[in-house]
């Protein structure tokens, strides 16, 4: 058969073809092959969508994505000599995926196998790097009950570790989740101290953020990328709750990566990535910043590493736009903000957050000017680049002026006219002036301000929601100056925002009725506390991109010293309960790995306060104008029958 | 020029052809003639849509939606022998609309060309029927004087009206407003007393629904049929708040008929159809209901007049697509309930009725029921009809399961585990039972139960929202055992929910803390008041609908004589307040007109309990089965990636 002939059966499903995966491994036989099984799937709704099936030795297991393991290395020769014999099918079915810029993600493991084949064989590095986290978790409880029954300094590691940073480093080492062998992520947390795992044992998207800002910043790509490779892969699941499928773009807020027996083989397991796409979460909340963080890390990996190999893939170009898709799909909305439930973001639980939440505004903006400079041009994209561009000028009007607030704004509002019917409305929203609470007279600086927390009809949620603001900065959806002005503000409210440690995730608490009204009573949001203006330590790194951005390190500094005087000595902790942050949460994870990874990425940053240029964005001067021609626009004038090409029929 | 060749050409865009539209009229000169003109608009995002503008005389008004009233009858001959040269040129035309099975809304002018055509001339009827609205409001204010300097019996028109009913229809005929000289609806209020019109002179769509029934039952089709093309026109219209645009779909809040002068010409003014999406509403709503209603009266109207030309049209299959298209894009959501901002329907401020509130599912699974009947099979509606039965089965398995609460419920719910992780949770929202207010424990009644307002992660709201509920009943959406628990739960509650005026909009009221975080201090939503536990004699109607359906029409009766003591005295106010209804509310209209409407569908069905059919729905036999497989499912054996049709390159 020759070549063109195969990819045509190719692409008519016909043909079996071999592929190589990545390798399976156990600790003792660390090579035996895997075969790969691109299926055509036809979704509900016709389009096309291939999925992509991994399974080692012949049994196909339909419906997962998994890697045998085996009990004995007997196939280990079998293997290296099938390998070789890949090369060709390989390229065909490269040639298949360049054929298919169809909907769906069936590509990536094609560069594994042309990486294991340029070497003749397996890749001998990947090997022996290989670790299990059984191992590792094994040597880190040991460690940790060493540190437990120490001296009680920062030294909770015994071998080698000679600062607070070098620790993190081994633990967030430590965190390494693999699968077949390679490095796909890092594990929530990793407390010995804790017996009731729930989730914490999963590989979350947006925990995994700072995890791998700091490995691209060290240079350390690989887990990155093959991060970025599988959750594209889990894209495509299918992702129901009670047979309703939320839409195809949607990432999973986590995965798991688990060894299951394998079916009629008592001597034999297999690894199985698991996804959650929020069917099994607490409350069932769907994870929308997952996508908008892939995006955003996706670009980090091109502009760190300078391999753009990876954003030109014909999966991952699919992958961003199926994403996009779901974000710019059209909906009800007079708003160009994206409508969410509540809990659909880092706050992923019920906060009074739903409507539309500054903190998914910010990473959309910014997912949106990431994609657009990913995207290549051809073939269908240029709708998608042209709503993308509409949505960035309308998203960036919208929060900058009716999601802005400092002390003129809060005056103005304070003087509001409500029930205007019309067009040139001053108070568009309707907000009632009795809104505005007691502590927001309070508390806003003279100098400063910041972007509310959400704005819907008749409602404004004045409460300051850290990562909205900050990531706003990072992102360029706050002009310079109110960049200038939420730091101002952060350092004006220093005693309350960073305290005793950097950063409240919100501020105020909720309290006594509206805690119950709002939260539904949930008791592990009490007033702070964990979402409910609780302090995470994570959020050092997103401040600190911020913070370079402004050219402001100072104040990223003074935060990072902050939190070295604690966070090794308490355990490196999810979050601090209390306005000051003096109690390690209540219910508080240790060995938060986002808390050590945000804390390391923090420490590179400060070192090098050029690499901030990887996660920063800057507004291009086409944007820029079509921004002040709205802001001279008139509303009203815009407004009439869709024209534009006016042909007539007179 | 041949027949096919104009058709080219006009496919083409390239020849001016002569189309009638509705008559232009004023008080003096009720026949002179009008031009068409059919756009090809670009729209953003490539899809190409066809929008119509009607403009009388040759000026062509570029823009709007508008026909011209000239100041003499000069032009009334040549009209009419321009008109007959119409019949050819209207004959390609509607080819042309055969032709264009694209998503535009461009042909519904040729059924009225056509219309005169076969008449040869004007049609007579119309033009004898015609009145302005300025003359019936004038007789109307007239007509409200004498009725209040008068006996202050029901009786305040002077001429031959000797019933509650008869009045309410010369109120119902006062409040039609038309275009061009058609009816096209009914005006929101016609209160003489009120000098506040804010934007009560409009037509809005979902205040129209009860008229439109109303006028449906009476053998009245014209003014429906007018009004269902209409707002389709509307719904092409560029919609935008700040740049940025809702999706395609949305049809508008309300319409105004706007008589304005025309330019360039003293003594001629035009009149302009203006739609409000919401661009100008209080609060900057979006209708989310709009849509959904008018595929309902749609139906009803196919169903009534025996007439199924209106929804085989090309343009309204299309209007009934893009409204689908809105509904059923893919979304981040986990629900297959409709996610919606506050005062998205009926309760249209902020009310604390953001997510999924019951009304708009209820709506939305009738329209899904109702579009699913009108849909003609064929050119790629087969994806949106998998579509919308996969979203009904999973609806209604939702709405059911989820939303149901009676005691056993209650009891269940009271007696949650929370902070369950996993697919098999039984408090799968993650539900505190102390949310469960006190009001509930006590309000519960022993025999019957409700659906809930609301459902999100962590959030029931408990509140009894009455038009969702009775919307369910009436679509089906309740199980049949669910909808008789309904009309138990309101009968056992009787003094509640309707007491001295049918039928509170919501039980119970926010009250102190509650209404200010809930409604932001909405001083129009005080508490039993208003949207806020008012009772609105509209909701009768719907009432009446669903007592029919059930075959509990005594119960309905029972209702309707309440309002008929008090209704006509009260002079037919939008809403009462206080918790047994006994006052006019604070700021109600009176003589709004869906008060008079909802009466006279509420009477009429009475009087025919078999006309309810025209807007109950059936669940078939096809979705029972759907819906018991899923109950029987593990939703766990659902999951894995994307697969069905399974070819395998191995």
């Amino acid at each position: 058969m020759g070549t063109s002939e195969a990819v045509l059966h190719v692409l008519s499903g016909a043909v079996p073809q071999f592929l190589s995966s990545d390798m399976c491994s156990s600790n003792s036989d660390l090579v035996f092959y895997s075969k790969c099984h691109i299926k055509s799937v036809k979704k509900k709704g016709s389009r096309r969508l291939p999925s992509l099936k991994c399974s080692s030795m012949s049994g196909c297991q339909i419906g997962s994505y998994r890697c045998k393991r085996l009990g004995g290395g007997l196939h280990g020769n079998t293997a290296i000599d099938r390998l070789t014999l890949l090369r060709c099918k390989c390229q065909q079915a490269e040639s298949v995926s360049g054929v298919d810029t169809g909907e769906g993600n069936g590509a990536w493991f094609v560069d594994n196998a042309k990486k294991l084949n340029l070497n003749g064989s397996m890749n001998s590095e990947d090997i022996l790097e290989f670790k299990t986290v059984e191992q590792l978790k094994r040597e880190n409880e040991v460690s940790m009950l060493n540190g437990k029954v120490g001296t009680g300094t920062n030294t909770i590691f015994t071998g080698g570790v000679d600062s607070v940073e070098d620790e993190a480093w081994e633990l967030l080492r430590a965190s390494m989740v693999y699968y077949c062998g390679s490095p796909v992520g890092t594990i929530a947390a990793n407390d010995p101290t804790s017996s009731n795992v729930l989730n914490y044992d999963q590989v979350f998207i947006r925990d995994f953020i700072p995890s791998g800002i700091a490995f691209l910043l060290k240079g350390e790509y690989d887990i990155v990328r093959n991060f970025i490779l599988h959750t594209l892969q889990l894209q495509s699941w299918e992702k129901t709750m009670d047979c309703h499928s939320p839409g195809q773009g949607l990432m999973p807020a986590s995965f798991k990566v688990r060894t299951v027996p394998l079916d009629g083989d008592d001597s034999a397991t297999e690894e199985v990535l698991d996804p959650d796409f929020g069917e099994a979460a607490i409350g069932r909340v769907a994870p929308v910043d997952s996508g908008l963080w892939w995006i955003i890390l996706l670009r980090a990996y091109g502009k760190c590493s300078d391999d753009l190999s990876v954003q030109e893939r014909v999966d991952v170009q699919t992958g961003i736009k199926m994403i996009l898709r779901l974000c710019l799909a059209d909906g009800f909305d007079m708003f160009p903000t994206l409508l969410v439930t509540d809990g659909s973001c880092m706050i992923d639980r019920r906060m009074g957050i739903h409507g539309h939440p500054l903190e998914i505004q910010a990473l959309f903006y910014s997912a949106l000017l990431c994609a657009r400079e990913m995207l290549t041009p051809g073939d269908g994209s240029a709708d998608l680049i042209r709503a993308l561009n509409n949505r960035l000028v309308a998203l960036s009007f919208h929060i900058r002026e009716y999601y802005w607030i400092d002390m003129r704004k809060l005056n103005e509002i304070y003087r509001y006219k409500t029930e205007e019917y019309s067009y040139d409305a001053v108070n568009k929203f309707n907000i009632y002036p009795d809104q505005i609470s007691p502590w927001l007279v309070e508390w806003m600086p003279n100098k400063g301000g910041y972007l509310i927390g959400n704005l819907q009809p008749a409602h404004m949620d004045f409460r300051f929601f850290s990562l909205g603001n900050l990531w706003a900065v990072v992102s360029g959806l706050a002009t310079i100056d109110q960049s200038h002005a939420i730091l101002d503000l952060i350092e004006a409210k220093w005693a309350d925002l960073v305290a005793e440690m950097p950063f409240k995730i919100c501020y105020p608490a909720l309290e006594g009725q509206e805690w119950q009204i709002i939260t539904g009573c949930d008791p592990k949001n009490t007033p702070w506390s964990y979402h409910n203006a609780g302090s995470w330590p994570t959020l050092l790194w997103q401040l600190t991109v911020a913070c370079m951005k402004m050219n402001r390190p100072e104040l990223a500094a003074k935060a990072v010293s902050v939190a070295e005087k604690r966070i090794s000595k308490d355990k490196w902790p999810e979050y601090y309960d209390t306005k000051k942050a003096r109690f390690i949460g209540k219910q508080s994870r240790l060995f938060q790995t986002w808390s050590i990874a945000g804390f390391l990425v923090a420490k590179l940053l400060l070192a090098d306060p050029n690499a901030a240029k990887i996660l920063t964005t800057e507004e291009d001067t086409e944007l820029v104008n079509a921004f002040s021609c709205m802001i001279s626009a008139n509303p009203r004038r815009k407004r009439g029958p869709k024209r534009s090409k006016q042909t007539y029929i007179v």
